[in-house]
Order: structure tokens, then C-alpha cells, then sequence
């Protein structure tokens, strides 16, 4: 019989332990934090009806959904985003979930977009939003989950960009241009592009614009000083515009809560250009970029949207939510070198020489994982280089040896891989302590 | 705009809160477990090519697998189970990966059966193997990792069933039989449903066994006695027979090592009657069934096959391994009610009054997140009642209670909203104390 190749889909790949030992220990950072905030988390199914997913992410997203038809003559596809199942799962569920629901869903999507380096067509998204609240603690609190996601997975150096959509309507209303949002939003967003006089340039030929309300647009994305003196800038550039008063006391308490919160101000940068989810968002819009490597883009993005789930219910459901790109982190942490390569689920690493004593081995090992020691027992009674060459290549730091004279002596040899030392350890009494204190010297 | 309706396709579901918060917990049990013993984790796609897939777990799967054409005109498919994946991954890895191997991997398979009561077309498996090894101290591991599996997750009755393929091929070999083994076992299979009388019948139709052959092979299936009457019982049927005695050595120095290393003899049971995989395993053979409720099945099966990967590479892979039925053992515990149906994700709820003290209340939750104590922030300055009604909807057992006056006087009230009882604590120094004491004695 002829073999199969044996290959991943293109675009589609495998993660090795030494990559997936950091993703997870990322999930579990994320639904750590989600839950100290007390968000609650759900699952929904990766293969939806067609319909609930066609027409939601633009004519982009329904040409790169995987769709087919089931056993059963139904039209189905992929999930390409958790936002999309989250409106049908909150209208299909909200009068058993009551409001406010705050949930967080950490799933895989799918979506058949061209191939580019770090580009991959399956990914896990990181969701986390609250539906049924409009009052600006929950803008607030989405800034805090953010905050201490990127802190707690261990970033000193990042900076979440802050903006509130209404501020863009405000200055779009007092220069007239609030009929030609969209051209115009189109121009800006080219900005780090093409420069502001090319910007200025599109706005004239796509929406008319004079150069002096180009110039009170650009100045949206005029970034210098400090936050306070950006707000004060752009308070006579929405002045006695509802929405764009409204914004910007928004953007007001959200800056002064997150302070008073504990988060360094150097963090906090408002930055009224960004636009994303131009059709979507409709407040307070987030963006996170790290010190170290802002070319990767945002990381962690989000913001507050009226109406969820308007395509399902007349149920009015607004709410505000932030996604964390795990899959995009995890390639800026292996860029940073954030991540060892080693490849242990367990700290210690016990040796086998004697086949009788099998039963002492297991019984040795299952009463230090009892004690909370994750042991590794390698499976065959080879030579001892052998094993400790298979300990040193996983990247194990500690290997206990009892051989036929240490299990008579009750002693056993602890080498330390990394220093090439070794020492005696107890194998009675005393073990676990001796083994915990070596252990916790080391990693 | 007409609305569309808001449903899952039919065999699959959602996952609410109250059934999510228990799954993920076991999903963690499971990771804790497997680390402990050193497995790895990995990842693999959920779409593979077609030819990956097909062919390898029988006709039946064939039907039943979700397969399509890709953009790229690619015949994919949506994989079954987690093991074709391993042998396609190993097959493709192994030089990188290192032998002996061992992997965990929790993820979604989809499978286009009927729907019955708690059968869904999608679920999560829970896997883990070692490839590599055909070392008996792997086969005695496995089983200790299936005891502390269940034990992990709070289960105290519960039988592990041990088997080995070889010793029905000793038995058959004895018997004469050998050549007839596939249409034998076929029959024995159908012992509990249509007992010992119609099973001999069977095994005469289509072995052509006599009615002593038939009554040596019913044997395996006598469990009476301790494990020990049963191999002493079971040593004259396979002696002479060299893959029998193997067998029976093999099951004696498994059940002789668990038991060393602390499995109560109670959750240890011999029984040669399981012929699970018949075409697959080769040696060892694992079933567990809760004492509570044997009739939903095994809930954590597996053994060991000689070569996982033969359609991907000529290398040689042994291994053994199980896979632990996270959503059936859900399923059971929702039956046993060992769920107690509470959303919520952090143990203290904080209720908000005065939205001029905003950045108090956010500063006082991110302290005590900080020190540990996840915390709920409502975020609606609605009246007191409506809020403890949603806190304790959701099963919330604690409230703060923080008004101007206590914000003023620097105390709270915290409140037991299961007992309905009321202390004052401290908002400075001692707070995070007298929480910790409070929540960690009801909880």
C-alpha cells in the first residue's frame, strides 16, 4: 500500500508543545483575569446555518467563509468571528441569561483569506464583552480588562489607545460634514499611509471637502502633548454638538477612573484617528500596541456598539466588548524571544534503571505528584545518558536518579541539568521538602 | 428588514454559563492531570485533507464526516476524532518531536451522526498518549492517570476495567480459533445484550465453533472472584500460547504497580470480556465506568496499538493512550446533580450607588482583584434591590455594599446573601483580610 503524505492544509498549522505550552499558559492568563472581573464564559458551535453568518463582516468576510452543505441538505458554515455568534446566542438566549450578561469566549475561527506571513486561516479569538449597559463604568472596566490582560501575561512596555467614535461626529457636524461621514472617515484612516495632504486631497475629491474642514479633521489626528491637552484642543472643535460634547466627557471619565484605577498614564494615550469598525462602533474605541513591537498592530481591540443583535431580535441590546488577538501575541512573544522553548509539563524528571522495581518508581512518583510535584517517568530502563539526553533535549532542569543502591540506602542522586551538579536527597521523609526547595531555586 | 431566527443547527449546542463554568473545569482538571505525568500539549487543525481522514475509522465514520471543497478547490474535511490527527502529526513530526512522545490534546470533533438523548455532532475529546514506548511501565501509567482523572475530578466510586487483546488471542489460539477470531468476538460482544445461550448459538453459525469452544471463550467473560481468581482461573485457558502468557503477565504486573502506587483494589477490576477497537488495540485495554451510574457507558477508554501511523510513514510508532469523555462525564454529573447550576465566575459582588464615586468603586475592586479576590462590579447606579436580585439570581454569595455614608465613615457592608446576614467591614487596612476570611468560609 502507498503512503499518504502526511501535511497540515495550507494556511493551517500545527502547534508543536514548544508553541503550545505558551498558548495555553496565554488562555489561561486571559480566563483568569476574565473571571477576577467576574465575566462568565460560553461556547457555541463552530458550524453555524449559513444565513446566521452571510451579509454580518461585509462582502470580504462572506467570500472567505468555508461553506458547504451537511448530511441533512442544510446550507452551514465556519464561525469566522465569536461576535457574530455571540448576537445570535444573546438574542436566541438573553430572557435566560438576564442583563446585564458580561461573558468571555476563547474559541477557534475560520476564514479563508490569502496567505501571508503570520497570517493563518484558522486562529483563536479571546472575546470578552457585556451586553445590556450603557453607563461608561463598563467602557471603564473594558479599559481595566485590558490593562491587566497585557500586564499579566507579562508586558511592562504598551501603550491602549483610546477614542470615542461620537468625537469624530462631533467635528463631522460642526464642519458640515456629518452627511459625508463615511468618504471622509475612508480618507483618514489612510493617514499613516499616504500623509495629510494626500488625505486632504481625497476628502476634497470624494467628499468635497474645503481645505479648512480637512484641516479641522486632520487635527483629530494631531497626537501632540499630553491627553489633557488633546481634550482641550478638541473641545471647541465639538462644541454644541450633543454627540460630540457627549464623547468627550466620556473619553473624560474613562481617562480619569482608569488613573485612579492604577494604571500608569503612560499607558493611557488618547488617539482620536482611529476608526476601526467604521460601520460598527458607535462610541468608546479601543487599541493596544506594544512598546516593542508596535509594527505588529493593535493586539487587543474593541469598543461599544449600539445594538448587537439587531439582526436576530427587536430586543435593543448595546454593548461594549474587546478581543485579544492570542495567536498574533503569541508570534510578537516568540519576535520578543518572551518564550524558552522548552518543552515540560512537569519540573522533575525520574529516571528508570531496575524493572523490578517498577512499582517503587510508580509509587515514588505518584506520592510527589500527590504533593503537588509534577513528575515525569521516563518509560524505559536504558542507560542513564540515554535518559538524561531525552531530559536535557525537553529542556528539564532537575532528573532524580535511584538506581538498585540508592533505593537500599533510602537515598537518591538530584542532578541538576543546567549546573551539572548533583546532589543526596532523602527518599523517605524529607523528600518532597527537599525536592520543593531545589525546584523553587531553579525556575 | 424581516429578522432571522436565532438557532443552532440540529445536534449541536450551545453552551450556557451554568454548564460552561463546569466544563471548563474539567477541561482544567484534565490539563493539571496530564502535566503532572509530563504530557504535552499540542494542537492540530480542525479541517485536514480528505485523504487524512477517510478510511481510518470505518465505514461508518466515512458517512459521517463533514467534507467539502475548499477555495482552492482542496478536498477537506472536519476531523472525526483526535487520534488520525496524532498519527498524521507524529508521521510528520516525530524527528522534531523526539521519541518516547508524550501528548495531550483537548479539542473539538465533529461527527455527522444521529442524534440521540446526550449524543451531539460536535464535542470535545480529551486525549492523551504516549507513542514510542511498548514498555510496561506506560501501559501501568495510563491507568494511573485515568485513576487520578476521576479521582481529580471528585469521583470516589468508579471501576477502572482492564483487559488485554492477547489474552482472547491466547484463549482463541487454545481453542482452536484463531483463524476465526473477528466473527467469535463479534459475538462475545453481544453478551450483555442477548446473553451466554444465543452468543454459543451465534459463534456456531458463524465460527463454526463447537459448544466447548464456545465455553472456553464465554469464560473470559466469568468475572466472578477477585482479580486474582480470575487469572489463576484464566492461566490453563492461554498457557502455551505465547501472546496469552504475555498477556497475562502484562495484567499482573499492571494491576501489581496500581495498586503499589495507591489504587484501591475496589477500583480495579479485570474484565476479559471487553474487545473495544477490536481491530485496533493490541495489548492493553482500559474502560471506566462510574459506580453511580454504569449505564451512560465508559467515560475514559483507551489501550495499545502497536502502530499508529502505518499509513503515513514506515517508522515504526507504537504507543498507548485514552481519551476521557469530557462531554458524557458532563452529561453524568449534570445527572448525578454534582452541578450546582451557579453563573458566576468571581466570589464578590459590588454593588455601585453613587456614580460621583466611580473611580472609588473601580479603585477598591482592582485592589482586591490585585490581591486575589475576583470581584463583579454592577454596572447600573440602580436601586439596591434590583441589584441584589441579579447577585443572587446568579448565585452570588457575598455583596459589598458601599453608599456615600460608608464611603464617608470608611466601612462597608458586606453581605451574606445566602444567609441574609450583614457584618461591617473595613474599606482601608483589613479589608482584603476580612473578605478573604468571610468568602473562604462560605465558600
Amino acid at each position: 500500500m502507498s503512503l499518504i503524505e502526511p501535511r497540515t492544509l495550507k494556511g493551517f498549522r500545527d502547534y508543536l508543545p514548544e508553541t503550545m505550552i505558551p498558548r495555553e499558559r496565554l488562555m489561561e492568563t486571559a480566563r483568569r483575569v476574565y473571571r477576577s472581573f467576574g465575566y462568565l464564559p460560553i461556547d457555541t458551535p463552530a458550524l453555524e446555518y449559513e444565513e446566521i453568518l452571510t451579509g454580518k463582516g461585509g462582502e470580504e468576510s462572506d467570500k472567505q467563509l468555508y461553506r458547504f452543505e451537511d448530511h441533512g441538505g442544510r446550507r452551514v458554515a465556519l464561525r469566522f468571528d465569536l461576535t457574530v455568534p455571540l448576537a445570535r446566542f444573546v438574542a436566541q438566549h438573553h430572557n435566560d441569561l438576564g442583563l446585564p450578561f458580561k461573558r468571555y469566549h476563547i474559541g477557534t475561527v475560520w476564514r479563508g483569506e490569502n496567505t501571508q506571513r503570520g497570517r493563518y486561516r484558522e486562529f483563536v479569538q479571546c472575546d470578552f464583552d457585556t451586553i445590556g449597559s450603557t453607563s461608561v463604568a463598563v467602557d471603564v472596566e473594558t479599559g481595566l480588562v485590558i490593562h491587566e490582560l497585557l500586564r499579566a501575561i507579562g508586558f511592562e512596555r504598551f501603550e491602549i489607545r483610546i477614542n470615542d467614535r461620537r468625537m469624530l461626529n462631533g467635528v463631522l457636524e460642526r464642519a458640515g460634514l456629518a452627511d459625508r461621514a463615511v468618504p471622509v472617515l475612508r480618507a483618514l484612516d489612510k493617514l499613516d499611509k499616504i500623509g495629510p495632504q494626500k488625505v486632504a486631497e481625497e476628502m476634497a475629491a470624494t467628499a468635497g471637502a474645503t481645505a479648512a474642514q480637512a484641516h479641522d479633521i486632520l487635527s483629530l489626528a494631531d497626537a501632540r502633548g499630553s491627553n489633557r491637552d488633546i481634550l482641550e484642543r478638541m473641545q471647541p472643535l465639538v462644541a454644541g454638538t450633543a454627540r460630540g460634547e457627549a464623547g468627550l466627557t466620556s473619553l473624560m471619565q474613562i481617562l480619569s477612573a482608569m488613573q485612579a484605577a492604577g494604571v500608569p498614564e503612560s499607558r493611557l494615550r488618547l488617539d482620536l484617528s482611529i476608526a476601526r469598525g467604521l460601520d460598527y462602533y458607535t462610541g468608546t474605541i479601543y487599541e493596544t500596541v506594544l512598546g516593542d513591537l508596535p509594527g505588529i498592530g493593535s493586539v487587543c481591540s474593541g469598543g461599544r456598539y449600539d445594538d448587537l443583535a439587531s439582526l436576530y431580535t427587536k430586543d435593543k441590546l448595546p454593548g461594549i466588548g474587546a478581543s485579544l488577538g492570542l495567536d498574533r501575541l503569541l508570534a510578537a512573544m516568540e519576535e520578543l524571544k518572551l518564550i524558552d522553548g522548552r518543552r515540560v509539563s512537569a519540573p522533575l524528571f525520574l529516571a528508570y534503571f531496575d524493572e523490578a522495581r517498577l512499582n517503587d518508581y510508580q509509587t515514588l512518583a505518584m506520592r510527589l505528584r500527590s504533593a503537588g510535584i509534577g513528575v515525569e517517568f521516563y518509560p524505559e530502563a536504558k542507560k542513564l545518558g540515554a535518559q538524561l539526553k531525552y531530559a536535557d533535549r525537553r529542556g528539564f532542569r532537575h532528573a532524580l536518579i535511584i538506581g538498585e543502591n540508592e533505593w537500599q540506602a533510602g537515598k537518591g542522586q538530584l542532578k541538576n541539568l543546567a549546573q551539572q551538579s548533583t546532589t543526596e536527597v532523602p527518599l523517605g521523609e524529607g523528600l518532597v521538602e527537599a525536592l520543593a526547595k531545589a525546584i523553587g531555586q531553579a525556575s
